[in-house]
């Protein structure tokens, strides 16, 4: 509890962090057929942000993201990607900034340095959803998951930014195979692409995607298991470890 | 010349600039069937380095990378891609950075800003090499084109930067033709051929290659002027606008 006694001074001062700059991550899971995101509310405010934090003067970029993002689902080891620098001079909200630190009781006046312009670094996270744990701190009232068309009015440019890291998500798509980063251990064909096609909005042909995938000789069938019904048992698959 | 020095003097005080951010960029041309890169040579000092520069305190971030690239190429309108940000605690340099201030003649010690930790946000642009002028200003000897295979040793991890926007510039190549960013007004097949090739680091089967371009529907043929010889003149193309 010390330390965190200490980071959360350390943080209301700017003692210790770099100026300016913060980080925003739009974190992705796939749950009940539909994709979700990882959404903070600030204590009695009602309002939503994405989860984010600050970079320590001491921390490289890209730990300070791992950090964040662990910090807000319990996860170690996390697939994140850097997609887009948020850097628009009228990108503050000092008005909902103002709130939030009047409702924490955080003592401030206006050249806080909350209250600056910060450039924000977006990082996009893809995580199992059944091993997440979401995980609220003190200036926090929730952090739970919202389906992706259904989020409620985010502040600042966080819904700008939510789109944008869906848009990069569907171009790493193909590309860097990144969607077996929201899969659990094993999984079935269908559930593999109904992740692909809720995320490219679009429906896939069977056939050609099974070809596709399992050509890239990185799965392997688990025997079978599954005893539900009189329904053939679909294959399940994971990664070739 | 007045603003000049105001800019000068502003910048040498970090005033009215963000702290601890710079814009780095790799400006890309294509001439004499290479890929080149615009480098800067501090005075004095023999040390290389990207174009770069750093954002005003008013200025939106991609507004002031377009700034960067303009004040370097002369052009306006260049086509630009954030492709990465670059924040290792260790990448600064202040060794160099200490050099080149004694060079230019800038009091300073070592709690200097320039000697802070920056994180570097990185910009790749695409110009036709020939509309170029390069511009040095009085803190650079240099300011010239480096084929891609024959750069000299780059300050800070700048080495590193150019290698990344090489990668991003590959991956983006067929998904945003951006390529066309490369090429004079009019261009033959076999030319806009080359630039696909030596970007992506490999022959490709020519018939594909003009099957696949022309079928995005956004070029058409010039009416023929070459008559260099003896030989059958190649049709040229340009954009359809």
């Amino acid at each position: 509890m010390k330390e965190e006694q200490k980071e959360s001074e350390d943080n209301a001062t700017c003692k210790g962090y770099l100026h300016g700059l913060a980080i925003d991550a739009v974190i992705f899971g796939f749950h009940d057929h539909q994709l979700k995101v990882l959404l903070m509310e600030y204590k009695k405010s009602k309002i939503f942000a994405l989860p984010g934090g600050f970079i320590r003067d001491d921390e490289d970029l890209n730990k300070a993201a791992h950090r964040v993002v662990s910090e807000r689902t319990g996860l170690q080891n996390i697939y994140l990607e850097q997609f887009y620098v948020f850097g628009d001079h009228g990108r503050s909200d000092p008005r909902s900034m103002k709130t939030i630190m009047n409702n924490i009781g955080l003592q401030h006046d206006d050249n806080h340095w909350l209250l600056q312009r910060f450039i924000s670094i977006g990082y996009y996270a893809l995580v199992d959803f059944i091993k997440v744990t979401p995980m609220p701190d003190k200036i926090f009232d929730g952090c739970a998951w919202y389906p992706l068309d259904d989020i409620p009015e985010l502040m600042q440019d966080h819904a700008q930014i939510v789109k944008k890291a869906l848009n990069s998500l569907q171009v790493d798509l193909d590309r860097k195979l990144v969607a077996f980063n929201l899969m659990p251990e094993e999984f079935t064909m269908n559930e593999l692409q109904a992740v692909y096609e809720t995320i490219l909005d679009k429906k896939l042909l069977r056939a050609a995607f099974q070809r596709k995938i399992l050509g890239l000789g990185l799965l392997e069938r688990v025997a079978k298991k599954w005893t539900g019904g009189a329904h053939k048992a679909p294959y399940l698959y994971r990664f070739i470890s």
